[in-house]
């Protein structure tokens, strides 16, 4: 009787993340650095890239939004004027197809996207997520980093709430901080929970509306994509 | 040869429906009427009920709380005074030990909570699904009505991004009205794009903080109870 030797392999990747793996070296190929955006439903991703993505000073941006049926974001990005004169370019992916509607984006998903992207003529790539504080933060889709948007509608305790989706990121943008008079949320409070949760992690105070901390969002995404996507 | 005759049994449900009828069933045992209060994460469905439970005259109701992680909006429910001097029965479900943190509700979690509560002893049950648009939606669990939360602060295109869960409930609380002086939210292009999705839905415009059509809400989670659970 022959004694076989069994090789064990330890860590095998998913199916997701060898996709996102294959994703990730279509970026590095094409040098794209590529954000994944998420936030809960209306805490303002969107607006967030509409009130930016069209002066960003040098860099050529394209948008791949994530909705779980419509059209409205990508034909909100697909409004924006460059300063060129230009249009951001955008694709759009529906998860409806699933199960009443998957209530994420995973890397496969992206991976059918990417065709309908000109990845070559593109420096930065920015992946607007599902609504959703959950799941996104479970599914790696090839991205270089994770940015989310925490409304102060949403209150200060979120960051326990959801601390998956919180300590994921690198960096978290406070939205809509205008409201804040007219709200009872301890930004104090928030900001050291979301320490509590993900120490260090970097932070930005931000309104679309009044526009007060756009233009540290906007260097921030300048920054990210003029670095080499191994340094970011 | 026999000819054996196949029974083709149609319409069988999965696992999550036929448990959603066993919880059905044991509400019913006991007259308990049971609402899936559902929204985005920080839309105000915990402080919407800490508002009204305390004063659901000759309604004797309990609650139980879906969280990814924590304790916190249990904690807050537990605080509440009844006018008899009582307090709330609360239980918490966490879906955390899922991979990464389940996003919703399913009929075997609850089920599984329900040694937990005094059924017997309620006329109504508030279960307090995960802050999420989406999955929550999907899942039967047993309860004779869904409402869920809107908030202003989201913008008047969220029927149509996640228009399952707009589709699924029987009233739709239109929350955090106080704020609509500050915001860039159209009250009427909302409600115009609600009908579309869910025509004729009931909806209640509420303030959790001004107080505002929070008696509405208060009768309508009365007139729930004592009705009888087949008439919800």
């Amino acid at each position: 009787m022959h004694r076989t030797k069994v090789k064990v392999l330890e860590g095998v990747l998913d199916a997701n993340d060898t996709i996102a793996q294959a994703n990730r070296a279509d970026f590095d190929r094409a040098g794209v650095t590529v954000v994944n955006l998420m936030s809960s439903p209306g805490a303002g991703k969107t607006t967030l890239l509409e009130t930016v993505l069209g002066s960003l000073e040098g860099v050529r941006v394209g948008v791949l939004e994530g909705d779980v049926q419509g059209t409205q974001d990508a034909e909100r990005i697909a409004a924006v004027h460059t300063r060129t004169g230009g249009h951001v370019p955008v694709a759009q992916i529906n998860t409806d197809p699933g199960f009443g509607g998957e209530c994420h984006l995973d890397a496969n998903m992206v991976r059918s996207a990417l065709p309908s992207l000109p990845l070559a003529d593109l420096d930065l790539l920015v992946i607007e997520n599902v609504g959703n504080l959950v799941c996104p933060a479970e599914f790696r889709i090839g991205e270089d980093v994770r940015v989310m948007v925490s409304s102060v509608t949403e209150g200060e305790d979120k960051p326990f709430k959801y601390p998956l989706m919180f300590r994921a990121c690198e960096l978290v943008l406070v939205n809509k901080i205008d409201l804040l008079p007219h709200l009872d949320f301890d930004l104090e409070e928030f900001l050291a929970n979301l320490d509590d949760v993900n120490p260090g992690v970097e932070h930005m105070l931000v309104s679309a509306k009044t526009g007060e901390g756009l233009d540290a969002w906007r260097d921030w995404l300048v920054r990210a994509a003029t670095r080499e996507p191994a340094a970011v």
